[in-house]
């Protein structure tokens, strides 16, 4: 069954409010909310999120207090409703949103650390996915919303094709898209790539912000990715 | 010219001492050493890294104060000598170094953030490449140096195969072994991937510590991965 949006997270990686980054998420907001959207953004930089994966994120007692396993720890403490605050009040906005939009500029073919660390902290053992339950990828704790990438780059396109020096950028994406985005049931929509907005002119510029805003105006739309359905494999 | 190995550089990024990862560590310090290596651990968590690419990287005034650029303000700084001091003492660090081995359990397909954290802010334009200079890959100015990764992973090695639920290991290693590793122009080393330690028997997980030791013995003979010069592209 298909999705109905109605409320949109933003999770927006960048330390400047008159960045590039910026204003691609400025014109989702602005997009999204005149079709009626409910959207949230959090502002990673700003509330100076917290990306290291540690003991600090359990409260009270360990369950095993000589060996800490981030995993195992965490997945207790989310059953006991004992994760910490900040982790808390982030995935009770994942929760609400039917779709997610990641917005950051490529660091080394990668996400920003902030921003890894809000995968790591926030798609928690219990929360987004359930290994020992077998609800990871198509049966992920996340299925029946929808997430993508927006993200820019410093290099151009031409760098990033299959003979290009960078390579191809769907083996850049596939660890977010699939090691992420997939693994915890998201249906993955088409990654938006800005490239090298700061080499290019104001006019590239302006057309690349268009892009985005008449691409968010048909979202609700939008085919997800296919990737092979797990019964196809064998674990 | 093959580089001769004097000190090795360990940059560790596990919470617990009595983790795998951490046996994997101890076991590299003690061979390293009884070879006559000089070897520097980082031990990520411990000295609380921070993993955030902020203002504060930049003591002292910002070149533009009106629109902060990472990157742009970075390089400044870096000419200047005024990046803030832990980033410093991270790159003195680096530059002793011969070999550099990355140890850390994979998290969502790549890097721990408080890994990537260290990769943002260290690997500093003007340090670590140029690319204004053409300062990347063959000749960027880690080259000379040796670098490589050792993880370990929750899944087992059959869901790490181009038929296996995760997909090939080597298309999830791609964006770090080549797009930070080579990126500064280092010869990587073939990845030691530690397969499922959690879930194999103490036999088992004796024998992936023997086959590190074992490796780590001659690992000054060992010759780096291919890549495709950088001349044969047009960038
Ligand atoms: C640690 C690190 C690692 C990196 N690794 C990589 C990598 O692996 N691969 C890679 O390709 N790049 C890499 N980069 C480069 C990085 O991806 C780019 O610098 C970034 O994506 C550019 O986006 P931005 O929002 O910061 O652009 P900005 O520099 O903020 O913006 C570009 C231009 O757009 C203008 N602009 C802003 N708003 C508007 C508007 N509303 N309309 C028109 N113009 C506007 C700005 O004024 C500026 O001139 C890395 C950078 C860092 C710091
Ligand atoms: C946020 C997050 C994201 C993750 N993403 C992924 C992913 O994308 N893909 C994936 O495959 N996995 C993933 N994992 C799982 C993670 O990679 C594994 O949990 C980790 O690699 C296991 O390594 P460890 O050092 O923590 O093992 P530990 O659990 O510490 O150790 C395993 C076993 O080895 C034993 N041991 C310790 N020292 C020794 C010794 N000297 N001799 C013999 N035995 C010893 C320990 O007692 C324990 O029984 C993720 C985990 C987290 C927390
Ligand atoms: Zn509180
Ligand atoms: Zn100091």
């Amino acid at each position: 069954m298909a999705t109905v949006i109605k409320n949109v997270l933003i999770v927006y990686a960048h330390q400047d409010s008159l960045s590039f980054n910026a204003a691609l998420k400025n014109a989702a907001v602005k997009t999204l909310e005149s079709q009626g959207y409910k959207v949230t953004v959090i502002d990673l930089y700003a509330q100076h999120f917290e990306p290291r994966a540690t003991r600090s994120d359990i409260t009270g007692e360990l369950s095993d207090a000589k060996k800490f396993s981030y995993m195992q720890e965490v997945g207790t403490a989310f059953k006991e409703d004992r994760l910490s605050h900040d982790i808390k009040i982030e995935m009770e906005k994942l929760k609400e949103a039917d779709l997610v939009i990641f917005q950051f500029p490529l660091y080394w073919f990668s996400m920003p650390a902030i921003l890894k660390g809000w995968v790591d902290r926030v798609f928690a053992n219990g929360f987004a996915f359930n290994y020992a339950k077998a609800q990871i990828y198509d049966t992920g704790l996340m299925s029946g919303k929808k997430a993508m990438l927006s993200l820019t780059t410093g290099g151009p396109e031409t760098l990033y094709t299959n003979k290009g020096l960078n390579g191809d950028m769907n083996i850049i994406l596939w660890p977010m898209q699939y090691g992420i985005l997939r693994f915890v049931g998201f249906d993955v929509l088409k990654a938006q790539v800005s490239y090298a907005p700061a080499m290019a002119a104001d006019t590239k510029r302006k057309s690349m912000l268009d892009n985005w805003t008449t691409r968010l105006k048909d979202i609700a739309k939008e085919k997800p990715l296919e990737f092979i359905p797990i019964e196809n494999f064998d674990y």
